[in-house]
């Protein structure tokens, strides 16, 4: 049994993350941590089915894990990767801050010199892109949600080359987990019920450094920029990036299907979807999948419908999967 | 014109009114307070269609207004009720600060001795159980949201002298708006959505004394015990009482609907439903109206349910009601 | 006071119509049709704060109305129209029967012939663009819910002559009431709540037909496309629409949004929002209010956020802005 | 491998089954039948993750089965039964057609002559009471998804003798998917979002003659009746009934949550929550769990807050919990 500690049980991610471990077959719990309510057992702050007692991150026995999920703050997170590492621990973080790769494109994103830029750069853990570099890392960066459907949503397009203007616009609509589970009025239910609310447009979202980033090394001579403009709607989780892009006018829809759907042939947890089905959120809801669809609107105007779960496969469950990778595991243990 | 100022106008309760006195023909809205945002206009706070320059509570002019609706928390309410009594206006209260008869009772189910014993008791804003007294008052306490539903649906019942058992079950259930607008993990979005949540389930709940205390002056020589179960539920405004009353056996269903047809014969925002038509929450959104059905279960058992709007009928428009009926106007303007 | 009928009241839209009818002090209403339930009362069947007995529409006292609001579907609306002009009403249709000019162009985007193709064109019903024409009109086509937020959103723009793409995106979020309120299982809230659900993608939803051919009247030689990209979101009602068009790269953001607030300067009905807040859904919801907000996400490139209530200034409220200006009242009349 | 048919997998709860099932490591699904998609795959009906070509009821392979999950209507099921049973597979029925004891209880409670009235009594399928009698029946009767949160909720009462009124009042919260995936206007988004509505309220729904006829089993002397209340709230899934039950007035709480405790001790799906901690609906969502807090809330009145997850304990996973049981497996296998 591969031994895992989780550290920010009581997040929404961290707390996902030890819903899909409870039922993985080949992990155990050794600990979970929350700095608000250690020495408390979760099902006491949480009443439902889990339960663990909850430690602190400074009391948690680094030394007793074989890899630790860090679903921390940005910030808080790196400084315990390096403890967990040093205790020879494997660590998949779910923070931003090991996803960008030097110190410097850190700064301009985030707005400060990174702790630990020595560290940098770390496998990004996308295992439909670097499935081996994450088996043999020791500390993997799992993706941002928003990044996660931008990326699997567009690699084909510029892995192929087709992409005819790098300035791609993204719409992207998320559940309000998305925005964390600490008191803030502006994630209160009476504010975000029964309305729509688009926030951070433009070129601003600190996922925009990521995606652009990682899109770079598929895009071939095209420098990709991504017009975001994320909205709040009113469920809980799941998220539904609708992604506009020109492309080569030549190609059909079904030109275009048929890169996605051998680009993706292999891949366990990615569905393109047939001619006339467009990807819901629903569809990906509970599951680590990415849905996706495309629907050429034009000829050379492309529009591409990318669902995922945006506390499973755009948090927790891609984090399990890049930990099964990297404990030797079959990829998808614990994730169907 | 009456002048009118609203204490705590960002707030959800104090905004509604604000929202409603926007159609009401006879007001003009001299001022509006906000403690952390003064100094800036409401739609700068919230984009939609109402605005006025928001001021501080210290630096509103009470002295130039006729009424001033006070949509304050519980405790600081009362400071400003003397401050704008003093400058001379009239006074709705929306907080529990005046609903309470007697030192007593306000210690009893607040914790802590009343800052202005001598000014109890006030008139309770309910203009269906005392126009004539809210007429001539210059301080009105508008009543709860919970008392309003539980009151108006079981008041003919008592007055008619027909409950066996003053033991009576109430289970509300409220949206979330009632919890108020501020910072708190148990009102996000993620929290509340897809769930309902019961809380304060038996006698504790602080509206309790204030039904208590209102039934108790309709009832004829049976002491009323409410038992009170409130549930937040996943809509942002709305409330529903199912109210379980034990009757006398003899009365059929046709019998206690005529009672409260009688009773409430001449009330312009109070409906009783015909038979075989069960009052739901949205019958009465965004309306002052109370809607009320009434069900004989067995002989001898009775359901009620009463809808009101939580922000509305249980806020802002039952305190306009009394602000009407205060300042001369014609009870119902302004709240059709 | 000026009689008015309206035909299709069990529907969200005549509802909606009916609701604010009800607070405009200068209108009647006569009667109110529903073919399923005609004989019965409005609150018979929803038992809330409206009332009126529901007639047929073969019954209809069309000649005792000075104007009738058509809420019923398309197909059926133009020979009920048809009826109650014969009959010495005006009319105001919510329908797609009148929305489009020429014969060609219905049969184009309704897959059949007009049946009245002699009555075309018809104003359409935008007070902002065309309101002398719909104040001597005797039938006024009120404008689609998708097509006004488009509309009203890009307008300044085509107008000024500074679009540099005739291509736009449009990713429209609508509240689920716009699917109307017939028994369907993809508008089941099993179906539709949780999730985001996209439809109709492309160049495909009737709408398109009505927002090209008004633009392309503001259009200074730019012939516009709309690629149109709906989604149910899980509100009743509300619509939100990101629209993305390529400008002028000289113009800054100040400039463009220059243009918005000069072109609605008078209008009471659109609010050009200010430099860094966005348009949501809810600041438009339950007001016959357009919100709109203007940013420049890189040079060239510019989102226009454009709230609407999809029920009201997508259809009732606005039917009921061209009917007062029809019948010489107050534009704003019933509306704040 | 047990092997399984599920008739009815485009329904709310067969949908539900299967994907439990999936999960599933000692099952394979062979069939799934949905009459209107028959010949279709499932993925391409509900492009979700799930996926089986999809047959109709008629062309089923029974033989090929050894327990069929039946999520058919009401009366259509009992046929199906007859016929799997006859085909040599063991059958759990979702539907009403076979918990009721006897022919004339059924006809009193459905209002017609059973169909198979020599097929009754059938083993009542909840675990938690008579475990040794699914184990060895070929047919079991899954229970109501009501009867299931109000059995569990009170059954330790009755079976220690302390109800001394047998007369019970329930107010039951319902998700939307349990009144099924049928095209009906009133359980539209558009007319159960944003309100809470009664139905059925009294002695009227279906599902009380199950719980009077099973709770009839526990109770010593006293002869339940259950006055029930059920309400739809806008959630998908989930149900929370509040059970007010007169209890002797010399116990305390703490006595009867001991009742519960012990009574439960061994179950590894109900919970009884610590004094202070209120079963909420979400605790159970998702999961086979029934979650229980009991609260006394004066001498002698007990309130019972009963969670469970309308579409999992209250019908696919109890299912499936029978099915492990009939079928020799694990009973939680399939179901953390």
């Amino acid at each position: 049994m591969v031994r895992v500690g989780i550290c920010g049980v009581t997040g929404y991610a961290g707390y996902e993350a030890l819903r899909w471990l409870t039922r993985h077959r080949a992990v155990s719990v050794v600990f979970a941590t929350s700095e608000a309510q250690a020495g408390k057992s979760l099902a006491e702050v949480y009443p439902g089915p889990l339960d663990i007692v909850l430690t602190s991150v400074e009391d948690a026995p680094f030394d007793q894990v074989d890899v630790v999920l860090l679903a921390l703050p940005h910030g808080a997170a790196a400084k315990v990767a390096v403890r967990a590492l040093a205790a020879g621990a494997k660590v998949v973080d779910f923070s931003a801050d090991f996803r960008l790769d030097t110190p410097d494109r850190y700064a301009t994103w985030y707005g400060h010199a990174h702790d630990f830029p020595e560290m940098l750069p770390v496998p990004y853990g996308m295992p439909e892109r670097n499935r081996s570099a994450i088996r043999s890392a020791r500390l993997v960066a799992a993706p941002g949600c928003y990044p996660t459907s931008v990326i699997l949503g567009t690699m084909p397009l510029f892995d192929a080359g087709v992409v005819t203007d790098g300035t791609i616009i993204v719409d992207a609509k998320s559940g309000i987990s998305g925005a964390g589970r600490a008191a803030k009025i502006n994630t209160l239910f009476g504010e975000t019920h029964d309305t729509v609310t688009p926030y951070n447009i433009g070129h601003i979202h600190r996922h925009v450094g990521e995606m652009e980033q990682e899109l770079a090394k598929h895009s071939r001579g095209i420098s990709p920029t991504v017009l975001f403009h994320p909205h709040l709607v009113p469920v809980v989780r799941g998220m539904l990036s609708a992604i506009y892009v020109r492309v080569a006018p030549t190609l059909s829809e079904d030109d275009i299907r048929a890169l996605y759907l051998a680009r993706y042939a292999d891949e366990p947890f990615v569905r393109v979807l047939p001619a006339g089905t467009l990807a819901a959120m629903a569809h990906t809801t509970n599951t680590n999948m990415c849905g996706l669809s495309v629907t050429l609107t034009q000829p050379g105007w492309l529009t591409i419908m990318s669902s995922i779960d945006n506390l499973a496969k755009g948090a927790a469950t891609q984090a399990i999967q890049c930990m099964n990778l990297m404990c030797g595991l079959d990829e998808t243990e614990g994730l169907q």
